[in-house]
């Protein structure tokens, strides 16, 4: 029995302009209908290196979803017959999932696109929070304490945050008070469970920041990552399950000897801003002025380093 | 007396377009010309705000030149008084340097820039390497054995360099056999007491990739990292003086919050090739291939990892 997945928060994964959605049945697997375009065959295509890519230690292999291949089923629109990639399903099967699409990279396009791809990218790159501070949230959606109530906002009131908003995001994200409550500070009392640890966000995105220092197989192009977690989990003690998985492969380019580095960089930029929150979450942004000035070194006390 | 320096690689540290070149004393300082425009006093403004935050770690701060404020002196092309910075020396005071000079990050431009400059740095960025690897080397001079042969090609042939090239490139500066001849290839004899060991380029590069992750104080646009060393101090088996500084900050931005992601990627690309030298110096490039395919993992056999 297929149906429709509740807990999609990224655009490109939902059903609108006539496409499919993605389906789920219950024995934990998701139904990716393949696009028209090139970008489904290409999707496979990464699926297809990545799934026999005996380079790719156990480690890393994990924060991906496993692939179970393609398979030709009735589309969610009922039109007719369509090819979709067959992948663990990350998110659905989880009955209250806090969920966020982080999409990473200050640059979405890549230089094999066509010129008309790449000029709407640089434009939306631009737009959104991407270009500043290297990743931009695609979709997110919070649980409140009591299951019922979720806070899902506009993904085009997210995808372009000041670095200030983004860290309230990220805090909110793990706070037990309610996240669309205006008259109340983020509480981070979930930030140690979730973040932190052995077995943390933190520690997952680590891993995959050494793998991206080193790998020079893939560019992950507007690929995004996804963080997710169950607050009813935590709030009864229980071990956090708190999981990193990167979704979104159908701009997958070969490396050919290069690291990714717009990928490393915007992930890099994502890490310290939950390092942040671990580490320090009453806030302090060391600022500096850079003034214009033909002066000498004497004009340095007009540009202070300070803590806010 | 000041003189006109012997040792610049990159064409903005040349005099040209009837700008004045920098000058050099003989107590190892070192006078750049401000630039008319507002790029002198941003120069300035980045070398007061750096000198004088104390936040930045001593073993950061050894790896940016030393900075003597501005000084009023005569040009070297004779137009009179001008305004010039004053700064540390770092490589015409040696007698037979190998420097190369490399200009990090994928995008040179800056969200505060005009658009006409974003424009002309996306078009460049483009056209050069600076894109695919995450830099582009900007110019360099390597000598031989015999201190009478010095190999310096026109800048313009080295800013395209596949990754392939920019290794071949990474390994004539490291070795003993003369870099232009087209029939030997390079030994890399000196790599690993220029690149390696505690002290040597690779560490220092590693020094600044950490300060890089946590910084969030400078985004350091369109600057470049100098590697500079002496192969008659090597030859003689004295300990290998190879240095890293950067340099060239007429396009450094307020941080806010933010690291310098653009940087840190395209730094973590250099990174990763010398460590691929040091390591591996016979080469071994793992090749992916990313074919299209609407069909299911049984393709998988398209796609090989290999060594080569």
């Amino acid at each position: 029995m297929l149906k429709v997945p509740d807990h999609q928060v990224a655009g490109h994964r939902q059903a609108r302009d006539g496409k499919p959605s993605p389906l789920i049945d219950d024995a934990g697997r998701f139904y990716k209908p393949l696009q028209d375009d090139d970008r489904g065959s290409k999707e496979v295509a990464f699926y297809s290196s990545f799934s026999s890519n005996t380079r790719v230690p156990d480690h890393v292999r994990r924060l991906f979803p496993v692939f179970h291949g393609t398979q030709l089923i009735e589309a969610s629109d009922g039109s007719g017959l369509r090819p979709h990639l067959v992948l663990e399903d990350v998110v659905s099967s989880r009955s209250h999932p806090s969920v966020m699409d982080i999409k990473i990279g200050s640059r979405t396009w890549y230089p094999e696109a066509s010129e008309d791809y790449i000029q709407r990218c640089f434009k939306k790159d631009r737009e959104t929070s991407s270009l500043s501070l290297g990743f931009r949230i695609s979709g997110l959606q919070i649980y409140g304490n009591e299951e019922s109530r979720l806070w899902k906002p506009e993904n085009k009131l997210v995808q372009n945050l000041s670095a200030a908003d983004v860290k309230v995001v990220l805090k909110k994200f793990v706070s037990s008070n309610f996240p669309d409550d205006p008259n109340s500070d983020p509480d981070c009392s979930f930030a140690a469970s979730v973040y932190g640890g052995s077995t943390g966000i933190l520690a997952q995105l680590l891993e995959l920041k050494a793998w991206f220092e080193d790998q020079t197989m893939y560019h992950l192009n507007s690929c995004s990552v996804l963080m997710v977690y169950e607050k009813e989990k935590v709030l009864k003690g229980e071990r956090s399950d708190a999981e990193v998985k990167l979704i979104d492969f159908a701009h997958v380019t070969e490396g050919k000897g290069i690291i990714d580095h717009n990928f490393l960089g915007g992930l890099c930029s994502v890490i310290k801003f939950i390092s942040e929150i671990l580490t320090s979450p009453d806030e302090c942004t060391t600022k500096v002025c850079l003034q214009d000035s033909d002066k000498n070194t004497n004009d340095s006390e007009n540009c202070t380093t300070e803590g806010m």
